[in-house]
């Protein structure tokens, strides 16, 4: 998993039909000091997040580990949101 | 998933015959501001899109969690069409 | 698998409800010489390991192949924790 | 996907049982323009290639997804030979 | 999969127990002229193999797909050894 920024969101044209009820966000990925990368990943909301959220995302098979997702054709889920007092000891 | 265009097709000269059915088009790869990279892959298309439309594609088993794909031995598949009014907020 | 050193945790605000059991530290990546790279993953801790320590994890659906895990959306988890005399004849 | 000339072929002094029925050849990556990139990978060959044949070859549980590959522990394998006929509309 | 030297070994303080029967070796990633890469990979050992070894090694789920890594959490093992004359026409 990594953190990234929710930076953007996707309204399809046309799209798989298990998706209509998924809610597509760009997100930004943040390098290991927390700073913006230039890159992205379009990823499934599963917990109810927001433009300009600091989430952990994961990719793969285990985007689809969670009821909304399980027979989604996405590769990468949003899993959590986290805060500045989110990373501990860093 | 991340964004591409579709800038070309395959027609091979041999395949898998599981494969028959499926349309493949080679995809170039859009960054964070939505301009295109030198990077490219090869995925079915399972929504119906043509030359020059903007896609979303998924990779891994992801890419067979559809009724077109699910016994395709593909890693990617074209899940979405988006068009100029599709990303918002970014 | 990689090897990489525990530098922090995350408590997140919300997450996907199956992670609750998770504590999940975020691992910075080690290279060939075990030396630190500007790289870091976020792993599930199967096997209890504290700040500092030097691990393995994994990735991809091998993240779920533990007890803990294998209901999580997880696709990273540390599965050993190594120490200086670990690695041998490198 | 992604498209690759079979560039050599590896007959391995000792392997997983499984792989013995499996052809693996190697495969120079091309970039988007077709021209070859100084990467590569092992597949296995389920349509019947040469060396210098120009293939498209997939990766993950996908190359498993053919009958020939299905109990082999392959992680990329041939599923398409194409000529210079077969790329349309780059 | 690709091509690598068995450099190191790593005797783990604690692991997952489903790792106890596994063999981790430390393998230096070569790159399309055989040349060592500064990457490597830990990875189970299928076939029984030593350091200096040259060996092929895949990655993702193919890594569970021998009778000895199947309920291991491994993300790559070991699966081939080479020796100089394994790799013709390149």
């Amino acid at each position: 998993m990594k953190i990234a920024k929710v930076v953007g969101n996707v309204v399809s044209v046309a799209k798989i039909e298990s998706f209509i009820p998924a809610k597509l966000y760009i997100l930004q990925i943040m390098d290991i000091d927390l700073k913006p990368l230039n890159k992205y990943i379009i990823a499934v909301d599963t917990i109810g997040t927001a433009i300009n959220d600091m989430v952990i995302y994961n990719t793969g098979s285990g985007a689809r580990m969670t009821e909304l997702t399980k027979n989604m054709p996405t590769d990468a889920s949003i899993v959590a949101r986290i805060d500045e007092n989110s990373i501990e000891n860093l």
